[in-house]
């Protein structure tokens, strides 16, 4: 598999509802859901991060239950999902870690729910991944989603999910999983 | 709006882990994911099916907290998604609840880890949606999914989401994501 892609579950900073900056808490599906969906597509690796050291403990003791303890000989399909699973403590760390592994640091791509100048089709993407030449990591806010500086930084911009759409309020678990289908799914 | 889609979430008769057929729970982000990815993609009504009365007692309640309560005014957003939601005891209801709305029973379609020998693209099943001359539910199973009767019953089997993954444990929640996008999705 050439294709190489990571991606990243922001808990900070992103938004609340009145639009201030916080740190959400983990969510357990977030944990799972994200997993299953990332092993499904071929996704590397999947980086929780969350600035808080205990915060990043508490998910640690539920993935050893799944990796290594009980949960694993129970439910095998979940070890090989959250093996996938790693903590960070920024997005810096993440990058650190890819470039451990890759050699090289990923281009940074994030979806926004407005269409930018620079705004990059999910076909060009896809194509990007395909052709294997760098390491892309998908970054996804909790919350009400990533600030705005996180937006303007990242490499890439993709287009809204569902430009078209009155309403746009997925959750981030169905965000992820139509994003990875979008770029690695393979479907006729 | 010509689409006229339905979905529908079975609690029963679905398999447990051991293939044994059982009846799930009915669990918070089903009704609240699921809903919000209902409303993105134009979806018409979603039924929630569970065959015990408490069960759907217990969720007419929280639902009333998000549509009248306190929750309607706090996120709106709840609301309208959440206004999709239908609770039925089985799919022969929600036909009925759809024979009301449309004027005609709608073709059932579904999603198999297998390939049948009259398995549908998803393009096709998009086309066949926009064209618009029929509703169409297409139903999802909790647990470990939809029981065999079941799928052998249904007008239309779609492919499997993801045939060349040696990996498909996507949860219910992803999947229906994944699905409503290939057949309502407007992307580039």
């Amino acid at each position: 598999m050439r294709k190489r892609l990571y991606i990243a579950l922001l808990h900070s900073p992103v938004y609340n509802k009145g639009y201030e900056v916080i740190t959400t808490s983990v969510t357990n599906l977030d944990v799972h859901d994200i997993s299953r969906a990332a092993r499904t597509y071929g996704v590397k690796r999947y980086f929780l991060v969350h600035p808080q050291e205990t915060q990043r403990q508490l998910v640690e003791e539920m993935i050893r239950y799944w990796v290594t303890g009980f949960g694993s000989e129970y439910n095998p399909d979940r070890q090989e999902a959250l093996k996938l699973l790693e903590l960070v403590a920024d997005i810096e760390e993440a990058q650190r870690r890819i470039e451990e592994l890759e050699g090289q640091t990923a281009l940074t791509v994030v979806t926004d729910a407005r269409v930018h100048a620079r705004s990059v089709s999910y076909q060009e993407m896809r194509e990007r991944i395909s052709r294997g030449d760098m390491p892309y990591l998908v970054l996804f806010g909790t919350g009400w989603g990533l600030v705005k500086e996180e937006i303007e930084k990242a490499d890439v911009i993709l287009h809204p999910i569902e430009a078209d759409s009155d309403y746009n309020h997925l959750s981030v678990r169905s965000a992820v999983a139509i994003i990875l289908d979008r770029l690695m799914g393979s479907w006729r």
